[in-house]
């Protein structure tokens, strides 16, 4: 990503961005207004508690994840930032206009914000794949085309597969991993000697990068229960995610030692794989019954994610010529992948699985059903 | 501000904070007392909250944020803390006496160290533009000075102009500004050649400015709303702060890019300009009704924070002398200008605006009376 | 605790990591399932709040409090959250088997997990004694042995000495730094030029211990009210641990100028003495009626923990050939024992005391009397 342009770059990307944002004031002027309900005043004090994990999540957490490579981790902060800002903006006013299906003046309230910011963190996650590859207009016109891919994804799952907003949202790893991965072969490759150049770690940012993981890993249970309303879910979203990643964190360290010839950990591998469990455990989160089956769950995603370092990684590079900066595929896309297929099986258990539990029957039949 | 003192200074600096923390035992120990009213407890973890985010701004966010110069980044750390905590104790007896105007025994609540807090984040920023050229025992006798004079200058605000405990606290950026560049117009000019070497950067610090800058950006809107109590108010304000920060780090980086001659995006203009929008927005905040005003205000600060970097640095060092080490001019004193300029514009406009907007006519002008 | 073991080393960490996780697995399955009362889910969110407060004092705070040594930097980060993430692991089910005092199922709720990553905190203090001189499989060993201990120890308080959970719970810091202290004599000595070595400080990593200190410094106060349930109480907990923090924060800095030859300030005194208040007015906290006294005790506690770190330090190397790698004796050990000590004077003055002070007589003697 290196801070350095061409000058034929330089001036478009001011201008761009500049009449991008000129663009999004006027478009804020004739078609946004504030909520001035009552009913969402009173609680406002606790949904900007939920929001501000959501931010804190999206800027330090995933901005300083990527911040390990000597290179460009100053401009991987700060480009972060630009493309979450500039990502919230788009989502809100496309989420505004998905829904309502018309050029009407939409209503701002604070979760229509908060489910932006969780959009445009589909952006944060893809740009990990491609970092160092870029240069910051490319980055902007990728930041315009995912965000109104992903929010016209998540509409078509709302419109037509009747999902939720917990489940429509929770597919974004996947999602994310796939268009980094797209992106990716799109790129020109870079000379070889160069792409290695880049590659070097430097000692004082990996513990920025470790800042970014702890973050996440913190605040990851906010992330995985923002959207779910009942209690009752919200509660076991927030347990499971809390187990997967305690197991996740223990399965990672333990692993990748076993993996090294010396020996040594690899941090590159803490910083993926310790955050495995809470992408794995994103979906099926408000269905698990009880915290052995999200401990199993933590522990196949660890598993993954640190197999995923050591063949995915050179296989992607031999056969596809790909080269994924920060092992987006294996701490997101596969784990992910897992959620959504236990997802599935959960879904279709659910009968059979209550009786065996001992989870009390009925609240939960009800909600199943009042779910859809 | 070097770590190394000559022995003059380093015996009266313990004897003087020693005695200075006595002293303020001595007045804690016959003055004060904890409330212990039922209702206040009730929503105690409320404000809790409130205040811990301010905390986290002064501690974390303004600690850091002077960190990118690498001679003395440990030092602005620490002594920011110093600082804060001296700077708090200090506050929460002159508000005391000042509010009850006589030296009977004051009661203590969480809000007047909420309010304290955020008067002695005024020392804070007056540091950055001195900072590397005092010791801890001028910074100790600044924090005596500049806290009382805030405190004194809040108490008239509230008193002789009737404005609001918002308000009074919304100049903070101004006066801040101010009073720093008072404090480097006293001091002696450090001779050219060590200036220069102490201004270089690092480049690991100056992720560690970054963080700073992130929290500050992060809890920036909690700063803005701390103060009302009207939950519309509230509720806008919390808005606009979060829209204008966006847009401010939007214009930040695509400006920065065009004002270097390479198109490099400059690490210390990013630093800066992403906070002026939530300066600019400080004062008028709760009063601008939808959020593309705000996102306006967003993009000047961010234009003016640039210029600043830019052309007011060299000629405030060309004509007056003066080297504003970190920019507390543009970043905090310009910005929080426009901020009062358009305060006063929008109460003027009032009544007209009211009725352009779509915005719901009574309510506003309800709270407009009851705030005087 | 350098990142390269023997091979001899490497396997069995592995197995019996992994062996570990299935095991905890295999009891959650058997013994365990989430609370399914509406009652607590009512103030879910609430409690998540300060459970989270808790969770970042143990994972960022005491994971980069210990990261100021250049050669284990990194390793003492991810080491913490190994630690943690096993500890609360095993925490929760040890309590919830003690408690019980049988093999039953055993309900999980968001306080049990909260108590458990309190507990696990002991081990996170302790290993500031014995790093880079353990290896992880030794670190999981002692992990095992410490949480059991604490256990056992705080359910003997309970059962036998009738200690209510804030009082059992805030002899942590006595408690772990006598255990770290044991487990140190029990190693081999290094050799003395690698100790050297391995004491080494770098620049940036200290700015990350800095980081670490600081989210101690500001989440104490929920650290310290988080056991409380009188509103009252926890008022005064989280009123006094501020005053506390505060004047020890000063008193650090002013003192650690005057111990030094040339009158530099220790980075590693500050570190440590910053913290030194809020561990020492943890146990007595909620009984002490007005401020003065916690600036007593921050102050008397600043103190020590400096004059720790100048003598104590070589006087525990040279008489016990011991080396407490990160001075947890005089940050944790002294001042907790100073808190126990107040706590003990406190309650015997108890009634004294009260007809004292302004402070209401009533309500305070009802509390003490429904405390036992």
């Amino acid at each position: 990503m290196g801070s350095k342009y061409q000058k034929s770059v330089r001036g478009p990307l001011t201008l761009w961005a500049f009449m991008l944002e000129v663009t999004l004031i006027l478009i804020f002027f004739f078609f946004t207004s504030y909520e001035t309900s009552v009913k969402e005043q009173k609680k406002l004090m606790r949904t900007y508690r939920e929001f501000q994990d959501v931010i804190i999540m999206a800027v330090l957490g995933l901005g300083f994840l990527n911040t390990s490579l000597r290179r460009h981790c100053w401009s991987s902060v700060a480009f972060s930032l630009f493309v979450l800002a500039l990502g919230v903006q788009l989502t809100v006013l496309l989420d505004g206009f998905l829904n309502q299906l018309s050029l009407r003046k939409m209503v701002l309230n604070l979760s229509s914000i908060q489910i932006s910011t969780m959009s445009a963190t589909s952006v944060l996650i893809s740009v990990g794949v491609i970092l160092g590859k870029v240069n910051l207009l490319q980055l902007l016109l990728m930041t315009l085309i995912e965000v109104t891919a992903f929010s016209a994804t998540r509409m078509v799952g709302k419109e037509v597969f009747n999902m939720d907003n917990h489940i429509s949202m929770m597919y974004i790893h996947v999602f994310a991993a796939c268009f980094g991965l797209t992106v990716a072969c799109c790129l020109p490759k870079p000379l070889p000697n160069e792409a290695e150049d880049k590659q070097q770690t430097a000692t004082s940012p990996s513990l920025f990068a470790m800042l970014g993981t702890l973050f996440l890993w913190m605040f990851w249970p906010s992330f995985n229960s923002a959207l779910l309303d009942i209690p009752d879910e919200k509660k076991k979203a927030l347990f499971n995610t809390y187990y997967a990643l305690a197991v996740s964190m223990v399965t990672a360290i333990s692993v990748s030692a076993l993996a090294h010839p010396q020996g040594k950990i690899n941090m590159t591998h803490i910083h993926n794989a310790v955050l495995a469990g809470g992408v794995a455990v994103g979906a099926p989160c408000y269905l698990i019954p009880s915290p052995w089956l999200a401990m199993v769950l933590g522990l196949l995603a660890g598993l993954i994610s640190i197999w995923g370092a050591m063949y995915l990684q050179v296989c992607l590079q031999r056969t596809l010529d790909l080269h994924d900066t920060y092992g987006v595929q294996y701490t997101f896309g596969l784990p992910g992948l897992l959620g959504g297929i236990t997802n599935i099986v959960l879904m279709a258990l659910q009968v059979k699985w209550t009786k065996i539990s001992t989870y009390a029957l009925k609240p939960q039949n009800m909600e199943v059903t009042s779910r859809g």
